[in-house]
């Protein structure tokens, strides 16, 4: 995620706190229920039938770019930068465009200092601990290095191939809670700070006439996404987005990983004053579930491709905390 | 591609040039197929019913990453050089250590400065052309731009989702030509500069009771990949690939893409003196259809995985001209 | 320099254009007056005599930095960007911010991703080229790599200690020609576009009783600089600078570097229509003189500082093309 | 400098410790002599006077780079990197090497990926801390920024203009302690490990016909700097240099800055087992005196140019903690 430069207050909009995070000891969330030397978390959810179960959801061979597109102008949290650069080789040796080989080969290259906290992103389990323990209850002096993490690298996950689902909590909101949606840019949205507790996530499977599955990667839209092009400054400041309540409920399902089409995918500021990016607390270290971010859900709103089979296959660079992906939906 | 510091000199084994890349007058080659103004080749070949065909391949649940792991030790050519930092915020905010929030929060980010043309690749329409004439018939001065290509960026290229081949080329030459294939350090491997013509290629369809479809992802496996840990110099010297006969055999196919587990996925030096890998000025100049390099294959042949859901959606970096890849493959 | 995107035309001020550049057949450039092999061009004028003579310029023991701060606002041409990271090791080793060792050590580091062509500057001489030949002759083929020039890195320029002057051109418009100065943000300056030619160079060291000895460091003041704060992208458009010449006359004193407060040094666009930066051709390739660039005059200006021992050591970066500096005046 | 990965033990030199660093409260070194809001440090030390001084030194008209040539084979600390880059703009515009404008200019450019902890290097007073306490008390939350240090950036110090002198401790090693020096690859060398301490410094001094003065910038040959291209793992491991005694000897003096000819300066190991660079917590946090490293010394003390007019301009890079450097003597 970015760690936008939030004013860490009480959520504006009235709900209440229907959750304890801290009434365990610290030690009761680890070993983890995959044992205390995984390092991998809620992909062992993944089974031979959960994946045919997943292709069997390609029903109309039309697929998706769940990424969206990174450039120099995607809003980035404080020193994060992006920037790539083509070269052009021209004839590839000698630096003068002549082009090379009796057949006249010309050539461009390309490389890019990115941050992995732009754009879409997936955040592995060594990017949050709660006071330097991170997932399975491994400190960070085993196994962080600045050349590239020990264990926990995002190069570790294995594809995730799943039933992907998305909850369309604009379309909801509208419904029973108008006055947290609004229009900008003639796009719906919620309001900056809406949380999404489990009355509004069990409002939208109902209203889409969906279940929760276990072994799923659940998408949350939000609307929120096109806030970045609109005004990027409002939308770094705060976001809506899941909350502590809504989290628990969903991993009551096991899920791989749960994403939404915001920079944080939790709802910021925290509902609870003084919290800091509680969910990714909740979901990551506790729980070894992954947080995708940035997730383009617009179009599979449109088409009302509530589900879906999610293919993820992230580069694999080797020590990574988190990596820019490209999600492929296909139904 | 890695451009290696290849001697351009004719190919060592004695196999007959079959083909004439030249006959035809240069402007033959464009517009494309798909219309003039067309900036995305092979990929409109993937239809709705190619794409639920790619889904009725998977029978068994068991998914493959198709990318390699990259690090700073993976060989690279030249100037090239992979990076990957992380860095601990501890307590994100102040850089002291000090937990954040109530819910004393730490995180650690990271960042890369990476070439795309390092690792598992896809090589963009925009990265080889002719006489500084791309796709189309597009002059590098008509998309050029040091800050990423005005067109033909890798982010333009939709989720590859089609059927996926694997031919075994080791084993069809371990019956049919052994002399090609020898065995460093335990794996098994065509010899470098080893040509894949047509022969080849019909041999292993044959041997593999396969058939070419139209439309397929199609991956070579050479076993050369291992040279790269084994010995990282004589790796970047010369590598066994599909030559410009093979190439235009399975042109005629109709491939969205063709990939080997090396990093130039075609045989070099190319087999007729002076030439500079004329079959990426075949493929993807000429016919818009996209080459991958350093596909890991050797898992797919180990399980007799000949034939697979192939998935690739690549992190989309605005204006890339190749793209670091982990491909999904599924069965 | 940075290329700006300048619209080539003829620049506005209706001064005669009284030089032929182009009247010497090319080859007539070269081998350079230090010999057929020297790669150093003018810093051969340096001698034990001329830095004692510079030394003794040091008369009241103020000295100055020629360097701007260069930050991630720094204007700068198309792709080129500038970004500096702090990164707090905490306690070094653990990515938790424990103090290291029983004396509780902390630290911090830093990195960079830097264009040379950023903030002040020096042109080394593989810089710029007339149809892809160097200085002393070099075609770009015998000296270009991309992992860093072959020959011409500037980092083999010994340092330059020599007698500096300052020229204000500001002040001897604002008497001769006083429609070409104005005032922006508090700021006297020269227009955009204004050339400065001999008569100007003539006037203002007539007016500031100075002469031109061989082997100086000649700076001219513009007043332009501040016009990067005030207004970055009217200060990419065109600036006020050297012609040619001013240029021409300048290099019949053999100076070992001509430089100003812009990031081009010579006006911009050329006097003659369809010229690009022709003063650094007339001074770099054919000549071995150095350009420096966003070189800071202000207060030189003020103090009436116009002779001072100059004194350049830059960073010896291996094969730089260009590089960042920070000259030391002193007198 | 390069925290490099050294085995905290006794040195394995059998000198007494002299010293007691922690007899003071830690409160004791804060605020510093220059006054509680002062971020400069010693070089308030630098006066009209003794720039005028250090001017008088030249009297050969001979000048040094002290800056050693950085490349990507620089040995450099765990994660850290240099890469530099040289792109061809051939024809600058257009990807194509088609020269540009109607006198065919043709331009190369360069970036690079600097660590500013390779090379030749000043640390900063950002640089080091005493449990997150930096020079004149200022805990490192106060101005931290991961875009750039809020304060001590190198950028803000002034140009050091001083007397500099060298103390050649290889001869009088030589000639007192023989078994302390080595000769490896031709070069004479203190040999890992070996401190130097106040008797060594006076020895030099004495041999040198030396008087140590006031704002001086002090250098210390131990012509370990070889042993770097030797053998770099070795190099890396364990260097001599100035101890803690040494170094409070040397700061009864009030220097500018103190340097030598390795990528620590101090000795590595610390005399004092389970102390991490505390020469640097001395000099730096303590008492806002500059470390310089990776000088080159080897040509001033073949020449016995033993004291000289010292010149440092760094480049002006906003908020940096240290920076790469290239100092220049002139005597």
């Amino acid at each position: 995620m970015k760690f936008a430069v939030i004013v860490i207050v009480n959520a504006l909009v009235g709900l209440n706190l229907a959750y304890a995070t801290d009434s365990k000891a610290p030690e009761a969330w680890h070993p983890s229920k995959w044992g205390a030397n995984d390092t991998l978390g809620a992909v062992n959810e993944i089974t031979s039938e959960s994946i045919l179960a997943a292709a069997r959801l390609v029903k109309t061979g039309k697929r998706y770019s769940l990424g969206q597109v990174t450039s120099r102008e995607t809003p980035a949290f404080g020193a994060r930068t992006f920037a790539l650069y083509a070269v052009s080789h021209g004839g590839i040796f000698d630096g003068s465009g002549t082009p090379y080989g009796s057949n006249k080969i010309t050539a461009n290259d390309d490389w890019a200092l990115v941050y992995m906290g732009v754009g879409s992103q997936i955040d592995g389990l060594g990017h949050v601990g709660i006071n330097h323990v991170y997932y399975n209850g491994n400190h960070i002096s085993k196994f962080f290095h600045p050349g590239g993490l020990k264990s926990f690298g995002t190069d570790n996950i294995p594809p995730i191939v799943a039933r992907g689902i998305v909850l369309d909590i604009v379309a909801f909101m509208k419904e029973h809670n108008p006055s947290q949606v609004m229009t900008v840019g003639g796009f719906e949205m919620l309001k900056e700070g809406t949380p999404i507790n489990e009355p509004e996530i069990q409002g939208a499977l109902a209203l889409q006439n969906l279940e929760l599955g276990k072994g799923n990667v659940i998408l949350l839209h939000t609307g929120y996404m096109e806030m970045a092009d609109i005004d990027s400054k409002r939308y770094k400041k705060s976001i809506p987005g899941i909350s502590v309540g809504g989290a628990l409920f969903l991993a009551g399902y096991d899920p791989i990983a749960v994403g939404a089409d915001t920079f944080g995918t939790e709802v910021m500021p925290a509902e609870r004053a003084g919290d800091f990016i509680p969910v990714h607390a909740e979901l990551i270290p506790k729980r070894g579930i992954y947080i995708l971010e940035n997730i383009v859900t617009r179009e599979l709103v449109e088409d009302k491709a509530w589900e879906f089979m999610f293919v993820l296959g992230q580069a694999r660079m080797k020590g990574a905390v988190q990596m820019i992906i490209n999600p492929v939906a296909i139904r």
